[in-house]
């Protein structure tokens, strides 16, 4: 009876918390809540940060970080990723909701609510289908130009907050714009609060450790310790703020945040603006899946585990769907947060169901103590956390390293500042899709001769070779298919037209990979042609699956030519035309060779 | 001074007629002249009978056979390619004037002329900046299936002609409803002349030539003898219907058409249509010119004559511009007739100049003559040359070559058939493309060793060869790029978390053509994973071209591991780890091999 274990094994597929489970202590219990409590420091004020860049109320950041973390220690299978609310996400979700143009906060939060819904769901979709490849369509000049452009337009986007002015828009223009129409309003107080913040964070990142360590603490200590500056500045600019009564002369507070549990909450089943929210939710899952994904895969290399990318899909669905029923908004792994989590010593997905339990105390116990907390800290702490997002140099090094890769960043960039970030990813992907069509659509193709003295060919334009009159030999450097067969066709025609002395054409098939029925098609007429002009066509290294491939077809039948092992092969038995096929290693075409090169 | 004569150059390059019409003589005149009148006599019906299938009035078939041809014969680069209606185009157009609704045939009419204006338009732009690779991205499944299932299509639109009933519709579905709807009222006569009107012409193609041969006729003047066929049809019919007056007995005829040269005319500058039909216009230019191109190589060729298919575009889009200003339609080169007029000896463009002034008097003369035409007569016609379109065995061929190809036909079919060739045509497109970026985003990986006794290495699950314990050897059979960089990334974390004695992993690049920027991120990142499980990453048999990219870039410098000119040499260096390098082969990763196999 095997039934029972089959089950078990899929069982534990789709639900990695049994896996886990089974081998845990008292020592992984130590490790993870200690890796707990850190997390739980550092997602404090960051959970409140985002919730305000997103545009909603402070506790939808603490919601965000509590049934999320839980639903993905049961479904997800890294062991150290931290989710909740991350950057990026937070600044798309302001995006797609701004753009329903809601009248109220209530509304707005709705909204919110439902992108994380329909966002849960087409992850649990991708997943469940085993999807999650399609990410991979989203190239790495797009993903950092996407990144760095978002990080200018976070940090550019709560200025406002420094200077204590109102200010809008979803773009650089926009939103530089704004803030210069309402500069006359800045309020100084604010603005000292913000800039100093920014002061500090900036002296916690670079000059903190440095001294932790000089004073002799342990660098891991030393490390975490610098990762709580927010803390201390949240602390430190409340109670200023409650001292001196800061909030009585101008300086905007987050107010009376709700104590208490997150509540239960249903995502608006309404069809309008579900199609107004699918496509922002679909850039939101992928980019918060290709994120998530990357941090997961670096940390368990580091042990040697493994994550399953599919099932990290439903284990972020499922997080997203449980974000949708308890008051939070769109979540993903976030990579310094994961990456602490993973210093700290967390050793299964349990830290984040413990770290879940620390954020709820807060919210359970801590909220009125950030009644005076001053929006210009938070903003302080998002624009430093961003700024590290932020790499112009991608720019220089996509430049020297290919034309190509160099435009897919420039124009994501350009796009997401110019008109949003939405515009700006999906044209990303749209560009890096369309470059590659257009470079495999005009393959490489090199005329090759013999290298003296061996058995090598290479290109005539670059080496001095041998070749042989009335023969040319062509090596094509891409697969064939539908986008480039017609340009093969038409390079090889308009090679053979130049030269009527011409009597054999051998293709070299080394590097190609793949013969589609389009290149079948054109590879018959470009037969055709050459029939017709008394040219016979010859094939040389022409890989096993290639060839399992044409013998399928009548092809190999119509060709005048023959097919060689090898284009040294080839060579020898068009140099002496007349010698026997059997000492000169022709294949026979309709036999097709034994040992093609494969 | 070489101005002048670049300057000729240029002016060639884009007024082909400079190029042919220096050699213009007596001999090439009358070779001209009598494939011209061949043509104009297949020419004539086709056109009525095309315009018929558009919808429009049957003048307007022969004026597209007028200015049109005149046009190509100036920008044209073919020397063969005869120009005007074609069956396709003609059904794309009654699909897209179709979809505006409009109220009189005036403005069907006028929509038309706009259609092929924006069409001219289209294809002159896309000549200009030399974008005629686009047309590559329709592959030849996704062709083939859309002219089989326009075949079906016309057919089956012109059975309310044969049956003298009325029916509508854009796709299969409706078309058979609506003639099932309507068939109670089928005139018997319209029905005996549309029969035996097909019967006769499929008699024509298969007996007719046979007979004419036995009868002491030259193959090549029985030929043509039985492309006349149609002419014999239309007179025969003409004069039944006239001599016994059966358009009072309900036979549908063509009735009045205007006496005269084309109208001069000018598209309807309507924004708002002009946004309706861009689309269609776009799908119409291209389909139109791949038909043409691919036939115009396949004349050229059979005189290693090339044609240069940008300006063929060019040519098509003044075409296409001369049919909106003298009243006709969208044209195209047309297969059958192009094949006509070569094997009638055309051996200039002006063959086609010719064949319009062969039309022109027609219009001129013979219009009277065709007023007691049968339409049953035409929709024959149609009948029986679009049913050599039809050709559902590419079906099983793609079936049998490959599966994804086969998707590609079967859904273009399908969806042409089902939804109308828009729908139809870009599906297909998107498929196809869709369907490449899957197969090159997961690569063909074989993990190899070496064949004894040689330096080749094989597929171990293919050949019995050697390995070496503790270092595996995998070779990529694709170009990486952004689609499949991760996965070869977790092919191989996934390949080595599995076995902890392993040391060296080496990639053998022999078929990766490029990579891009995203690739070499995922090749870092496995780089630093594998350093952390204490592995080193080695490459081998990488090309020139790849070379010099990875040069560009750090990362050469930060393997642990070299990079093999060949994969022997990393075979024989890994095999005996104590060597120093110079005597096994291997290059110094940071200066990077002078002599890399490309």
């Amino acid at each position: 009876m095997n039934i029972p274990k089959i089950t078990r094994a899929s069982f534990e597929r789709h639900l990695p918390i049994l896996t886990w489970s089974k081998t845990y202590d008292r020592d992984t219990l130590t490790s993870d809540l200690v890796a707990a409590v850190i997390v739980t420091i550092m997602l404090i004020p960051q959970s409140l940060a985002y919730a305000l860049l997103a545009g909603l109320p402070a506790e939808m950041g603490l919601y965000a970080s509590i049934l999320p973390l839980v639903a993905y220690a049961v479904f997800g299978t890294s062991r150290a990723l931290a989710v909740g609310p991350v950057a990026v996400v937070s600044l798309m979700t302001a995006a797609a909701v701004g753009n329903l143009n809601l009248a109220t906060p209530a509304e707005y939060a709705a909204a919110a609510i439902t992108l994380a819904f329909i966002s849960g769901i087409i992850l649990t979709v991708l997943g469940v289908f085993r999807l999650g490849f399609l990410a991979n369509f989203l190239s790495h000049p797009v993903i950092a130009g996407f990144i760095t452009a978002s990080g200018i337009l976070i940090a550019t986007s709560q200025m406002k907050h420094i200077f204590g002015i109102k200010a809008e828009g979803h773009n650089l223009v926009q939103l530089v714009w704004s803030l210069l129409e309402h500069q006359q309003a800045t309020n100084v107080i604010t603005l000292f609060i913000g800039v100093s913040t920014v002061a500090f964070l900036f002296w916690v990142r670079k000059g903190l450790k440095p001294l932790l360590l000089a004073a002799g603490l342990k660098p891991r200590l030393a490390d975490i310790l610098a990762k709580a500056g927010p803390v201390a500045a949240v602390a430190v600019t409340t109670l200023a703020t409650f001292i001196f009564g800061l909030h009585d002369k101008g300086v905007a507070i987050v107010g009376e945040v709700p104590m208490g549990l997150p509540p239960l909450t249903l995502p608006a089943f309404d069809p309008a603006m579900w199609s107004q929210l699918f496509i922002p939710a679909l850039l939101i899952s992928i980019i918060g899946f290709v994120e998530s994904v990357s941090v997961a895969q670096t940390l368990a290399a580091k042990k040697r585990q493994r994550i399953i990318p599919d099932q990290e899909l439903v284990g972020l669905g499922a997080s997203n769907i449980a974000a949708a029923v308890s008051g939070g908004y769109p979540v993903t792994g976030g990579f310094a947060r994961s990456v602490v989590n993973f210093d700290a010593g967390a050793e299964t997905p349990a830290a984040g169901a413990f770290t879940a339990i620390g954020i709820a105390l807060a919210a359970l116990l801590l909220t009125p103590l950030l009644f005076f907390l001053p929006k210009a800290t938070l903003a302080a702490t998002i624009i430093v956390a961003v700024l590290s997002l932020v790499d112009l140099s991608i720019l220089s090094r996509a430049w020297g390293y290919s034309k190509v890769d160099f435009a897919a960043v420039a124009a994501t960039i350009f796009l997401t500042l110019g008109f949003g970030v939405e515009v700006g990813v999906s044209a990303g992907v749209m560009l890096s899709i369309g470059l590659f069509l257009y470079k495999t659509s005009r393959p490489h193709v090199a005329e090759v001769g013999l290298v003296p003295g061996t058995h090598h060919f290479r290109n005539i334009l670059r080496h001095e070779v041998e070749t042989i009159p009335g023969v040319v030999t062509l090596r094509v450097d891409e697969s064939l298919y539908f986008a480039n067969a017609r340009f093969l066709e038409d390079y090889v025609t308009n090679r053979v037209i130049k030269d009527t002395t011409l009597r054999d054409v051998v293709l070299m098939f080394s590097a190609v990979n793949e013969v589609d029925m389009s290149a079948l098609e054109s590879m018959e007429a470009l037969n055709h042609r050459l029939k017709d002009m008394g040219i016979r066509l010859h094939f040389s290294e022409v890989k096993g699956p290639v060839m399992d491939r044409l013998k399928r077809s009548h092809f190999l039948d119509e060709i005048e030519g023959k097919v060689y092992l090898s284009q040294y092969d080839a060579w020898t038995a068009l140099r002496n035309p007349h010698l026997p096929p059997s000492q000169t290693g022709a294949a026979n075409a309709a036999e097709g060779p034994a040992l093609a090169a494969q």
